[in-house]
């Protein structure tokens, strides 16, 4: 019923991740009712995106050079490196402005299940360049999760005898959280790790 | 902290509906991790289907062609038109197999909050169709909305005295539906509609 081309569009659309075969159908109509401000500006961005973004190999960051703008800036405090799973969360704490270190993105988390295993991460790169950048912290800042938590206890041990701290983000209410609404986990979480007001 | 290129990129995708800012830095990430399978197909999707779909003259319908395939096609029912709101309205319906005639797409809602009236709707084209193409029914599939059941009424107004049928869609319980899940609305159109078993 739909022409081929609508067709293809819509199938590749559904391929986006949080999209369906019924949001993907909605999107394709709303580019071609908006042609000219937003069909034609979002597929120039892409290709120009998909020429010339690349990965640091240093650190695993997107970016427009190689190494990437982090790993260049020098005022960048050189000693500490935030483990993250993806580049997501490399942005997420970038928006934070609470951390002036570098980055080291894994590219995922260790995970039996879907048969990711250390090797498929960038885990024997990190354990490099803890030891050659003269690290002398390393913070796990992997999610909260059965597979982030199991992933940073994995390189705790394997950076065992390093000489640098290894620490983790708190665990505690989040700020604006109600108690009512928070999981178990975080409740006792917070409860042992409470300080003096 | 983004590069330029890439805040652009999300920035498109922000707009598309259902993706706001966090969805579209997921997508925009999930397209970079995936290149050449997903981000360039869908840049040239776009730029093709862009190019070449249009709006058919006499419908309103998506098509490669104008008039488009389903106006062209003269097996299908000549006398018989289903006026949907919009063009995802014609494909569902195309999608049931249940109707044999031809479509014409309004193109939205009469909607006095949202300053949308009957000139900006495809009414005026509608009725001189109507006239001209020696419709027998005309069968309003407008959304079961106040909005969409606003322009079915209107319509009807406007073609009092034409020697056409016109009928709506039949309102009661969807097919697998749960008496409890239903609104109390739903619930009394089907009750009073209630059919000899």
């Amino acid at each position: 019923m739909h022409t081929p081309q609508l067709e293809d569009l819509i199938v590749l659309l559904a391929r986006l991740p949080g999209l369906g075969s019924r949001s993907a159908r909605r999107v394709a109509l709303h580019l071609l009712k908006h042609k000219d401000h937003l069909m034609r500006p979002l597929a120039e961005a892409l290709v120009e995106t998909a020429e010339n973004i690349k990965t640091c190999s240093t650190c695993g960051n997107l970016s427009l050079q190689d190494p990437c703008e982090l790993c260049c800036d020098h005022r960048r405090d050189l000693e500490s490196l935030c483990v993250v799973e993806q580049v997501a969360d490399l942005w997420a704490v970038e928006r934070s402005r609470t951390f002036r270190g570098r980055y080291h993105v894994l590219g995922g988390t260790l995970s039996a299940l879907d048969g990711v295993g250390p090797d498929q991460l960038s885990i024997a790169k990190l354990l490099r360049r803890v030891q050659e950048e003269k690290i002398t912290e390393v913070i796990l800042a992997t999610n909260a999760t059965l597979e982030g938590q199991t992933t940073a206890h994995y390189l705790t041990e394997k950076m065992r005898g390093f000489p640098v701290k290894i620490t983790r983000l708190a665990h505690g209410v989040p700020l604006g959280g109600e108690l009512d609404y928070l999981d178990e986990g975080t409740l006792t979480a917070a409860f042992s790790a409470r300080r003096a007001f």
